[in-house]
């Protein structure tokens, strides 16, 4: 069974070099100029961590069959060589997001917001893993995980997808959001 | 912030005598006669327990708002005195049901189900809290927890509610079910 369960560990060392942390909406998160990332339950002790980001992958709360098999389709995987940037963007969304129903929610990402529509537009074949924090533990300090990766080349494209985001009514319920940008040498 | 997430110890003592443990499907559960439940993560450490159930209370990912609305006005509390019959039932969905999209998930709860429904209709003021395990970390054995409290005087239609539950089609996709029932003194 793949590992489901991963942990970002920003500190001084790390395979990743962080380039650049941005605070969207929110608290910021201590500055580090490493990240490690560790699958299942084992977190490798980093005497120098500042901070740990956990989040389990799961099932999908809100594509429909169809998009599904888009996703799967252009989804590429992670670890290609040539995708030598990463960002990783933990999200916390406010109380008002977490007291709407299922269906309020799947109606705002969907026929308001259109996540996954702008997502296949703007970069079908980028390669991220969502992770879910909010059902790990009681006080995990954001709600989504997510880690991107692509090339040097994609980067102007990506930042259009997230300038494409940012921008739906779904977004208006994202209380906490740092971007944090990373590059790694081509192995 | 009210605790989230409880752990449900299975040994030989408790507050709670374990009266009868059928299994519905699937792989049983060690045999107890004492159940504790403990709410946050600290687990009291009982050289005796055989067995910890985790769980974390989330968000509704079905109902909708009327339904809500109505779960919500008629929801008892747990702990009420004369509540002395209890029920923990773990339970396990198979692949087949994480594989389906949320809106197929949905239709199989609400349109074909009426899982909510039948249990507004069945026990409109039934105690109950359910709590998520698939998401708390890699290798949880069930899916879901529910803990159940009534007076004795209610077991009949309680089990009523269980049997009309477990012939709808969403059951065909349970593929572990334990029944645990349960009683502790009048306090």
């Amino acid at each position: 069974m793949p590992a489901r369960l991963f942990s970002f560990i920003g500190g001084e060392t790390g395979l990743w070099r962080v380039t650049e942390m941005e605070v969207i909406v929110g608290k910021p998160l201590p500055t580090v100029v490493g990240l490690e990332i560790a699958s299942g339950s084992e977190i490798p002790s980093d005497p120098h961590a500042s901070w740990v980001l956990r989040g389990i992958t799961s099932n999908e709360r809100y594509a429909d069959r169809e998009e599904r098999r888009q996703i799967v389709a252009e989804l590429l995987d992670l670890g290609r060589p040539e995708a030598t940037c990463a960002a990783l963007i933990p999200i916390r969304k406010n109380e008002a997001w977490w007291e709407l129903t299922q269906e309020e929610r799947l109606s705002i990402f969907k026929e308001q917001s259109h996540h996954t529509k702008i997502g296949l537009e703007h970069f079908p074949t980028l390669a991220r893993r969502l992770h879910h924090c909010r059902d790990l533990s009681e006080n995990e300090p954001f709600d989504f995980i997510t880690w991107f990766e692509y090339a040097p080349s994609d980067e102007v494209r990506f930042n259009g997808l997230l300038a494409a985001l940012r921008a739906i009514p779904e977004w208006q319920y994202v209380e906490r959001e740092v971007d944090i940008r990373l590059e790694r040498d081509q192995v």
